[in-house]
């Protein structure tokens, strides 16, 4: 590996009870909202993500008599959800919101048929509850569980008479500090990495969306195709726990 | 009792396994936010709600220059608390949202003593998490229980020498529904109450504050003060109930 | 009367010609608005409202299809209403102003029977010229006898057939003055009471609404129970003086 | 004077009780603000306004330093000025009252010396009761009676030791109704005006500002300088009833 | 020429290339957003507009139903058109930007005539590159070249069979400087300029509009008159050069 | 190459005169903006964008104190750069814009060496004149442009005496459309593509991020990295052409 800059590894305590390629511990609870359809409380690591489903019986202004429904995703934090308190009006204007909401609403799209949702638009609402890093993955995670629990529950009622979910779409984040390669960062890692990738992908390791790259100064072409190549395989992992915390979920 | 309007009771399914004057099953639990210096989670029947501390070490802008600091709350839901999703822009605009955390406000500052925190502001965030009535009462009472997780937190590590709570203050909702009066009234119940108040005491029966009364007519004074003599004893249980859920903490 | 704080009265000039349980002098002029349907200009003391009534053919958007139209209220100060000046832009997103509305909506929506105005909106504007204490409850009283304007004409002109109102609402501030009650504080009053309530009833002795309490620590039962049998009371002296003022009108 | 259009005049009512070149009915009203130092209630025709002053002892930002004060204006509209209400948040947004307030600022700076206010910053509110045309220029009127009424109480308090007001300015509008010059439009004249000027000048015949002209195709030079020659003669006729009005004021 | 004040003439570069009377060189192109019916760019001086049209095939909600279509135009600076860098959303809500596409509106309909657009809203906007001076007068010449362009394509596609406009409608600015006046400021000039009228007008010499006046102090009446007519003479003289820019379209 | 979904070319006109792995002819021109200290207008095909430099001596919030200057990106559109008109304050608050403008920023900052701007703040405003397809690249070499132009007069006029560009970055798209790769993809292809990537890169192949994937469904790990390879090849393509546009400026 070729790296234009001298990658001295910062001080940073080591990991405690994973390796470098493995993500923090992960638990779900879905149907935690008895008021919405589906639901999901996701944990990973400290930071912790409720994600809920509404189904709204209006098209979305741009898919007006188009064939397919469409899918629309909310990313909010708390104020508290960060270490230093963030106000409720700066949160919603905050560009970086925006940014993670558009990424979240196409990572989930991409796993679901829409054809069943004509005339209909999903929002599926990620609110931070606690922050340690990775929101952004955690809340697509989080973002599919609920999905899950919401068409499980449509199969089981009759509502649908087909499994919408075309694939599995999981994520996870991806960094270099000095010259490692940890996977799923904490807050802690995050500020000190030089490059960091959210790699979007399925659970048979095809792509979605790749975001991120370096702030600090490039990283070489082979550096970055590390980072996606180990991302993609962590996604993978990743996924096999959720479906494993789902269990009783079809299709996972 | 003497009834302006003939109180027809309306149907309602019987309450399961409370009586009209029993509050719903209530838990808490503290220390759930690790950024914050004080945090508590509250499930109070269905409703749900997550109150986090933040110290802030600027004065109110009002407060400048003055012997005693400020604290002051929030109040908000996250987009799918309720049985119908709210965007998250009308929310923070709500006119009922700024009559709820100016309540709040004022009857968390009732039982603290703020002459401990001179030029700083104590912000209490409710959020709820899910609401299925009584919201604000349930944010009176997380937001009670999650000053005591910082207080005592602060206590214990020295950096404040006396417990700064003067009255340990909690709150309930009554209600009339046809002539018959019920304590925390859930959703439900308060859509066809014809008088509903939130009675803000402590837990030595002295009031804080009353809001609320009538909106299909008037009720009379009778009826009005068997609401509030209900209340001010519903709010005495809710707080011995409140105190053996945080029994390690001083002072409750 | 049992009081938990030494009840010391603050300095206070005395009242000048009237008693502790005397509202201020009260005035009222009907008919001030060419373009209202009705309007009223009302100055209590040195409090001073403008009251207009706006007929809009559209329903609320929550009572589309129901049997009842909707009575909402609007509660605004001018910039120089108070001593210092406030921004415009700062009076209309105040949390102040949504609690005071909230406040005004209920309070006149219980004394008129919507059946009349089905599919219909009455709006309800109260605006402060000049603010001397008690904004809130004389913006009530501005309201209603805006409304016996309104509800005047439409009698009179054939528009209804029926006297729409079902109780003559109207409001009052009683206070606690280190341990004496007052009504009707103005701004130096209010400013050191130690308890305050707005008092919502009818001429006939029932309570709407019953608004506020103590900021600088709990009172009794006892005292809280005076002051609101004093409201009570003093709501009835206020509705006869109103009733004198625009005795021309029907139903007052 | 040559017409491009053929003016045919349209059907209005004949003025009551004024000649064409005759401006309606004027009374004014000043003090009648306890909290400012300086206020005017002026009426003319059906027209109202409150104009008060605020002395900010804070400069606008870009006179900081500088050797002069600043005074600036803000004009709104109740809500029910007009004969349709308006929305309280789509009053303040408007781009009329933006063009409007920043006319009244250029008006009433006109005739202040601001050297007399360095440092500092005088507010003029001018808020609209009830509108019938002309609103504009009646503001004008209003403002500087208010900031006479100011003046005068700066000099008998000894807080000022020289008048500073250097122009007596007013305004008013005229209008091409038809072939007819027309002073102070209503508002039904307005709407069927085919050019109208809003003539800002002193009571001496000089100008300060004029703003306006046709919406519905172009006048010629004659028409416009009749119509200014007719304005500046009816500033002056304005300003000396203004005077009349606050006869006990200083410099009128 | 009666000054009231001594119209000492400031220190000012003498004009280059072009004498007092002179307006700046001018440039325009037509057709240059591939995306827009109409489109025009404009370069007077240092100051460049760029003015693209939209058709909208709805009405504006004010002319639904009438006989006429509706003509509105935007205005706005790009954050660095000035030496100073403005943040974008203070550019959007600037009383200034208000005044100022209120005067573009009102020019530009002067000259269409609307009644070929009924139950349609022609869009002007007009977007300013760089600035020095003159904007709102450049941006009424380069709003007219691009209706131009725009009317030009509706004949020879056949959309229109008749010549819409029936006035060529210019501006320029006029201002005083010490005794001296000058056409067509720059940036420099104007903030100098103790008088300045933008003078809108016909290429055959009729007015539309005149807005402006003096900050400072009035102006006599002989200084205004002199002022028009210079500016009156001065758009029939930029029309020519316009039309010449423009040659090869029908009307110019 | 594996392909999960069969990728049928959609019907598209061939590109005229370009390869499909060549980017459209590329314009540039520096020092456009008399008051900008650096500014650069590019055209990309009929895509065509302003940039300017603005250099503001406040540090931003975050960087005061710290050892580096800050430099921080906009982007918006002019309402019609679109082929249907944006509403101004729609633009504004448009998820899509803070994403594209958070790019930009990191782009930027990637090549820059902030050390020689302690305590300011370089702003690079992207305007988008006309919109046919790869804008946010189009602004990363926009603003490149822009900064060099800008370092060079520092350079040149002594305020800078190091030369502070550490890497020359640019960017393009590439698109997968069926199972062709096409390289800087107008506004048609774009529609059609079912995976795209915005690749940031510089002169000499290293990578600064990569932004992108698919809409319609995952892509293989091959196609991701064959995308990625073109990418990164075509940015060095595109940098030789900025580089002999921008000839006389040191470091290109």
């Amino acid at each position: 590996m070729t790296t234009p800059q001298s990658g001295k590894t910062p001080d940073l305590p080591p990991r405690d009870a994973r390796t470098l390629l493995e993500p923090r511990p992960l638990s779900v609870k879905r149907g935690v909202n008895p008021h919405a359809p589906g639901s999901a409380h996701l944990i990973m690591g400290r930071t912790e993500i409720l994600a809920t489903i509404t189904l709204d019986d209006k098209p979305a202004p741009h898919m007006r008599g188009k064939k397919e429904g469409w899918l629309t995703a909310e990313y909010s934090m708390l104020p508290r959800a960060t270490t230093d308190r963030q106000a409720r009006e700066r949160n919603l204007q905050n560009g970086r919101r925006h940014e993670i909401q558009r990424l979240l609403g196409r990572a989930l799209r991409a796993g679901v048929d829409l054809k069943h949702f004509r005339n209909q638009t999903i929002y599926v609402d990620c609110d931070v509850l606690v922050a340690d890093g990775g929101t952004r993955v955690a809340s697509i995670l989080a973002g599919h569980a609920a999905l899950h629990d919401f068409f499980d529950t449509l199969i089981n009622t009759g509502k649908l008479s087909e499994w919408p979910i075309t694939h599995n779409v999981g994520a996870i984040s991806v960094g270099l500090i000095g010259n490692e390669v940890r996977v799923d960062l904490d807050y802690a890692e995050d500020k000190v990495a030089r490059a960091d990738l959210n790699v979007v992908a399925t659970d048979t390791g095809l792509i979605i969306e790749v975001q991120g790259g370096a702030e600090e100064g490039p990283i070489t072409h082979d550096e970055y195709t590390t980072l996606l190549t180990t991302g993609v395989t962590a996604v993978q992992g990743v996924m096999g726990q959720l479906a494993r915390e789902l269990a009783v979920i079809q299709g996972m």
